[in-house]
């Protein structure tokens, strides 16, 4: 058997033979377009090309979809979908177009993303028409979406339906955008103050071995990584994020599960959110607009299994669940308190042109340092408020306020970190 | 540089040295254990090492956490996360103890999951001690759950307190599970009825390349793919689902963002999955026990960004939203109508000892067909009440019911699929 796994070495004809693999390569293919990141136009650019159809037009390590690369696999596998499938886009193109804004042409802004990912067919109308199957990593779509919490906010008079943000329903207009991941590894590593080096290495060693063409192929230099992407929920105008003088309510939420959708009451996320998302309705009303960007990064991107493991060891630890040994615990089991690296979120504020936050929905003062980090300013930062945060995760917010989160109150003392506050796993 | 870069390469020592990288090899470490899928007993069975630090005792392609990996390693990256790391598990341990049951020994009925995995500590004491980095793939532990849709049902005097399984409060006790996917890639493929061979080689031409060793490495049979994970929400006794006379009412979920969080009113994956939590408490008040299992797969484990690329393609296509091209342009973008695989869902199933499941709250004819597909019997099918689902989702849930989901009424007809039911972009 030839040993040559490379998906992107040169194969011969548009359907490569597939009798033998390559498993890794120094040869790209001979037409495969260049990426330069950052440059002004889509043109210069260049598109971004995933395909696993005709390989030698590929032009980064990876392919699209994230972790559901993994499942369409299975269904080529199961016999259930042809290797040569072509996407076809008719009508997909986005209900709105965002940007080109000039953050787009600044190659240290965006990192994580590919701005013109949403726009595939007209900025490479020419690629596509030679037969390169490229798809888009952005989609923009428009949603009415209706909470239980903003109807009881009408029922209480906190909000009033207008027929154009809101609803007599109880349903909230969006224009709503899921991005995918794409990742410039150079600028990465920049951004991560490491080597490029150094990161292609240690991704590839640390996942056990993923993609090995991210320590051979130093000459491609965009991984489209098997992770979660970004979803974002806009209220009003999008082209108004773009614009300062509007105000802009913003909130950037951190998936969370167990509260999100099943409204655990150990923390506080999805009350957060939906005091967000009710804070972003009010907002448009005023004439602004408002934006929520949701990220898929599961128990502070430690994952579901670890954040119940440490559940369980704050729990059971000597003296119940303290605010005190709230992060103690995360670290003991995950080596880390956080692997979220806020250091990426700004880009998908950057890809929406937001150049001024006017009212932040977050205490996070990893958010907030991240989001001014990258020359975005913040007016106002909107705590949640207090009757909205359930008994047991009083542990999570004073461990967090007393770490540096935003609080317009006291924040709690020692004696205060150390009272034992959480419920036991018996109750 | 020495272009070794296999992460399960026998490498001299308790910690590797880095300074070359293995990409990929023929020879596993010497003293790695053996895993026998299906054994009956953990001892024999062996555990599933997907350690990063001390390599030679890797017996998996891939790592732990699933995705979330990825940011484990940017972490390293980062300098924030000590490659040597090991997860101290002190009061860690499940809340609930889990199985044993008969279907852990049978090496067909659990393929993507590890029964054992909750159970690392005690299973492989011996492995632990003789400083193996064996870490859990599943972790058990107890929540309360507070739905604003319960706390309607409470008010509406649907669903009543009892102190036990719903709290005056409105939060229902549950016992929760997180599963992350261990694949025995010989009974995968079995599964799908395709070779081990094929299903190693698409799994990595596929993803672009992604692990090499799937294909260089056919003695190790257990991978640890990059996807997301399951969650179970158990409403009364875990020890009652393993009992088929104890009436059990359980939900298998797909992940949907756009309503399970956000409520979008396109389709009714959040108002079935809230229904299903109303009729699991209502189950357990009755001296039966709930089940939720939530799997993350995101749009039919096509992404969202293909979901939203679709969501325009019916909404822009000649004659409106129809349910009779519902599935067809779905096909049209993605290439399949669906990638979810629903045969490897019932793992979850027997890991929690089910055998019957008296009343199933879902009308996918896939799920039902998966379940009883796999041994475990059904009894009463719970549709969605008509009241819970949203306008805009009738053409899901029409052109749904007549490609063969349940319905206890009519069937919609040709005329009735052809008579567009959704709205357009523009409103």
């Amino acid at each position: 058997m030839t040993a040559d796994l490379s998906p992107n070495a040169l194969t011969p004809g548009p359907t490569p033979a597939v009798r033998h693999i390559r498993l890794t390569s120094h040869s790209g293919g001979l037409d495969a377009r260049t990426i330069s990141w950052g440059a002004s136009t889509a043109a210069e650019r260049g598109p971004v090309i995933g395909t696993t159809s005709r390989r030698s037009d590929r032009n980064v390590i990876g392919t699209h979809s994230g972790s559901y690369s993994v499942y369409r696999a299975l269904a080529v596998a199961a016999g259930a979908l042809s290797r040569e499938h072509r996407a076809d886009l008719t009508n997909t193109a986005p209900t709105d177009v965002i940007g080109p804004y000039p953050q787009w042409a600044d190659p240290d802004a965006i990192v994580s993303l590919d701005p013109w990912g949403a726009m595939t067919a007209e900025a490479f109308a020419d690629d596509l028409a030679a037969g390169r199957d490229i798809r888009p990593t952005i989609a923009v779509t428009k949603a009415h979406v209706a909470l239980p919490e903003i109807a009881e906010a009408i029922a209480k008079g906190r909000l009033k339906p207008d027929g154009r943000f809101l609803l007599e329903s109880g349903a909230a207009l969006v224009t709503k955008a899921a991005v995918e991941p794409v990742w410039h590894l150079p600028s990465v590593a920049q951004r991560f103050g490491c080597s490029e080096a150094d990161l292609r290495r240690v991704l590839f060693e640390e996942t056990g071995g993923m993609y090995p063409e991210l320590v051979t192929r130093s000459d491609l230099e965009v991984f489209l990584p098997p992770i979660g992407g970004q979803t974002v929920y806009i209220f009003g105008d999008p082209h108004d994020l773009a614009n300062p003088s509007v105000e802009l309510t913003a909130r950037v939420h951190d998936e969370c599960n167990g509260s999100d959708v099943f409204g655990s009451d150990i923390c506080t996320c999805r009350p957060y959110l939906t005091h967000a998302i009710e804070e972003c309705i009010l907002g448009a009303q005023r004439g602004g607009v408002g934006l929520v960007a949701y990220s898929r990064k599961e128990g502070r991107a430690l994952g579901e299994v670890t954040k119940f493991l440490v559940y369980n060891a704050r729990k059971r630890q000597e003296g119940g669940d303290t605010a005190d040994q709230y992060f103690a615990r995360t670290e003991c089991v995950a080596g880390v308190q956080d692997m979220r690296f806020q250091e990426l979120m700004p880009d998908v504020l950057h890809w929406l042109g937001v150049r001024k936050i006017h009212r932040l929905v977050s205490m996070s003062n990893m958010k907030y340092d991240a989001i001014t980090g990258a020359g975005i300013s913040v007016g106002e930062r909107v705590n949640i408020p207090d009757d909205l945060i359930p008994d047991d995760a009083r542990v999570e917010i004073d461990a967090k306020m007393a770490a540096g989160y935003f609080t317009p109150g006291p924040v709690p003392d020692a004696a205060e970190l150390a009272r034992a506050k959480g419920r036991g796993l018996d109750t």
